[in-house]
């Protein structure tokens, strides 16, 4: 299934959060609001999340009142999360434009994405639905609190893949979480539900990061629309270079990797090599559809609509996919 | 009336606030909770704004399950920006001790700064009132759109003092204002007391920041706990300086004043102009005693209570105080 035939079912509503997105562009600051143009109109973005605070809520009592303001508040809080990773890493370049922080320089967009984060806060706050609303900050306290773990372990050799999984866990699944549980409580879905969902978002959003960070390796700059090897080139060790070091290691490169900080040699064969071994690939690609699997595995007890379809298909496009 | 005075009537509770804080300090990463542990300790601050929400719910209906959770979240709120602030401006030293950024690194900070931002909403969310947690959120919009506003501005010479105090009203004021207009919601206090207190708390605000920067040139390093006339070097135009450039618009060394950026003579030479001019610092201590006048104005129509009388005396020691 093609990724329209999976957004589908909500495809219209998601025009409508693009909307929502506009009205938080118009602000009385000419210059604050040709950052928000800038950060919030759609440039390549899947809209993943909204689309799946959505879909989710397709299941069950679709009130629009409440959804679209959590949608756009879970693609905004996604935005921010990017806005000051970018910043940090100083990263020049994401989903093939120039950064924020490459723009208008750090100060900004650091000040940009607290902007946001109270934005996104706001139009939570907007549903008036306290539980979403609790789920939210606890979401923004998780994934602060895993960029604070990678950013202390940046060029760290000796991390784990125990490390790797519980980081992604926290900056990438609890932003999943959010976008399916807050969809279900919005929807007023039986708590039974809500935690199926909350199963569903956790292992797709771990599936999806472990995706990612393959494409970091294979895809082409334009695919994923930053360099090839950014995560490693800023420290960070994802999946296929953990496995790389159980693969070889004794391989000299792989020893090298991260004990001289930022030689780019050291980088660049360390890239090759992963790229070159379908073993490590495939292995990758098994873990992430593992994920997918566990993601999908209680997703039957869900009323049994063109929605959940969907949420299936999510599922198996996310290995599919390349950028 | 001395300071200990003025907090004699919430004193005990606002000890209580450092237990809460303790609570937020305790996190299952070590890394995490010395961060925590380092920015979250009392270092001389003087907890002014959670001090402000428990004295004005003092003369209502006074609960503190909501107004201790409530006041912490404004400190944590603080800090946050803060911690922000200083990583913006690569400032070493607050309160008379390293910065976060300094001890950490900036990305740390940046990442901490988030924690917190989310720390304080998950408080604020904990007192279950809405308005309260629309208005924490809105606060925060305001506080990074004035914080962007100033980082824009920055070394611009043209800056009128019109815009000083729209930056004021953001960047201070509107924390004030979430200190005391929560504190009025959560007690309970009927619309018009709200109304006059966020009135205070706006005024209050305006002529807190007024003195702070006035401070920021005659105070000594000790006093105000960072290197004298930092706002300048970081090009930040206060009221002290745009009150010099009315005072000698034909003073080589004013009209000099951020032409040559960085410039470390051009800014010795202000700051000493600034501080041996006696009538630029009365005219800036007439216009914050102008805006603590206007914060009391209305406080007659509050119940006449003990909290009222800090209040108004709070008014009073804001023009009187070193640091």
């Amino acid at each position: 299934m093609e990724l329209s035939e999976i957004y589908a079912p909500v495809q219209e509503d998601l025009d409508r959060v693009e909307d929502v997105l506009k009205s938080v562009r118009r602000v009385d600051f000419s210059h604050l609001s040709e950052l928000l143009d800038y950060s919030l109109k759609s440039s390549g973005g899947k809209r993943i999340r909204p689309m799946l605070t959505l879909l989710v809520g397709k299941s069950y009592d679709y009130n629009l009142d409440y959804l679209l303001p959590m949608a756009t508040a879970v693609e905004i809080l996604h935005t921010a999360t990017l806005i000051h990773d970018d910043s940090i890493d100083k990263s020049a370049v994401r989903r093939g434009r120039p950064t924020v922080n490459k723009l208008w320089g750090e100060e900004q967009a650091i000040l940009l994405g607290d902007y946001l984060f109270a934005a996104a806060g706001a139009l939570t706050a907007s549903t008036e639905n306290l539980r979403t609303i609790k789920l939210f900050a606890e979401t923004l306290k998780i994934i602060s609190s895993g960029e604070i773990n990678q950013a202390l372990n940046a060029f760290n050799p000796e991390q784990t893949s125990e490390q790797y999984f519980q980081r992604v866990a926290k900056k990438t699944a609890a932003l999943f979480v959010l976008a399916t549980e807050s969809g279900a409580v919005l929807s007023r879905a039986p708590e039974e539900s809500i935690q199926v969902l909350v199963g569903y978002g956790y292992n797709l959003g771990i599936a999806f990061q472990i995706v990612d960070d393959i494409l970091d390796f294979i895809g082409t700059e334009e695919e994923i629309g930053k360099p090839v090897g950014a995560d490693l080139m800023q420290g960070t060790l994802t999946l296929p270079v953990m496995l790389l070091r159980q693969y070889y290691p004794e391989d000299n490169r792989v020893k090298r990797l991260f004990r001289v900080k930022d030689d780019p040699d050291d980088f660049k064969q360390v890239i090759e090599l992963v790229r070159n071994s379908s073993s490590i690939m495939r292995e990758c690609y098994q873990v992430a559809s593992v994920y997918c699997a566990k993601a999908c595995r209680n997703l039957k007890r869900l009323p049994d609509q063109v929605s959940r379809r969907s949420l299936f298909e999510l599922a198996d496009y996310t290995t599919r996919r390349r950028h």
